[in-house]
């Protein structure tokens, strides 16, 4: 394991470690740089220097097996165990997110729900009691959590992710649609419709 | 404009185009291709290198103008006006999706909801009216719609999808987790907060 792994590499880990998920449910074993670049729109050079900086996944010529290959990664991306997360924002974002099914068997377990409506408060989400937000720096710093989701309105949501690192937080994953100031300390991530149609639209053609 | 510029750099433009926007929202007027890396994590060779796909956007050592860059990126990726999007699914997930006020001087509106249950048919999602499903081939058609979201259960996303298609749609936002077959000619997105998570487990130390 290298000691600095750019930045950019590590935010193509995670759609490689997809690939090789649903490659493995479409039951296949092994697989190629080839075969994940065509799938990935990724040039399979690129895919083979990125696997490169971690070593021995596999050699050219002879394809990467898919179960070590995904173990490897999961390691890597600190994924292999489940990391608790908490939630903020129970609306109609929030109960949508916490009832999401992608998180199981890939790193994550909605934990804890927050809602500022006092309405809200002792109610429950799917199997989850929602929490006032009063509770919200003594559960997340005893608990140790370290992963929070924002799904609050932009007015409120750079409020909530200065509470949530208080508590501990290290990384948040953003809904809003609104950028958050945050120490260096901590990762934050957005969840943005736009910039995944803007990817779409350059290739429609008239 | 290069005929040929690869998905890679392609899928990087809506990210240095939003980092503009922000820029120019705290009221800068250039910026640099190091000052551009030093927000993303991306380093500023690459982001010279991607930008010269296009040329002329700004020599080295005098910056980018953000307006300039700006238009350029919007032109390249044709979202200098306003897609209108067809969204499928009027639950909790598609509500927020609909209200999600990032859209707005991004290229892409929210201008037709479609739901199978027949109890939202002829309601409203603010200002949009809920159509059943039954309407979605012959809207999407006569609009000439080429973008869609689909936000409904794992278990319908496909053949909702293929409706789209069949009516004509070209890019799909999928927020549904499941992957989805397409022709060639039709481009699909995924919405995957697990991607962004484990972009950012990497980086929190114990």
């Amino acid at each position: 394991m290298t000691a600095s792994i750019p930045d950019i590499v590590i935010s193509r880990l995670p759609i490689y470690l997809r690939a090789l998920e649903r490659l493995a449910q479409d039951g296949h074993e092994v697989t190629s740089s080839l075969e994940l670049g065509k799938h990935l729109g990724i040039s399979s050079a690129q895919i083979r220097k990125d696997l490169s900086h971690f070593g021995g996944f596999g050699k050219q010529g002879t394809g990467y097996k898919i179960k070590y290959l995904t173990e490897q990664l999961r390691q890597v991306l600190k994924v292999e165990q489940e990391w608790e997360i908490a939630l903020v924002g129970a609306g109609d974002l929030g109960s949508a997110v916490a009832r999401y099914r992608g998180f199981a068997h890939r790193g994550f377990r909605v934990a804890y729900v927050f809602d500022s409506a006092a309405s809200k408060a002792g109610k429950r989400l799917g199997n989850l009691e929602i929490y006032p937000m009063e509770k919200l720096h003594e559960i997340i710093s005893e608990r140790q959590i370290k992963v929070a989701m924002i799904a609050v309105p932009a007015e409120s949501a750079q409020q909530v992710a200065d509470a949530l690192i208080a508590a501990g937080v290290r990384a948040i994953l953003n809904y809003a649609p609104i950028n958050l100031n945050v120490p260096a300390h901590v990762r934050v991530q957005y969840i943005d419709p736009v910039i995944h149609l803007q990817r779409m639209t350059y290739y429609i053609s008239e």
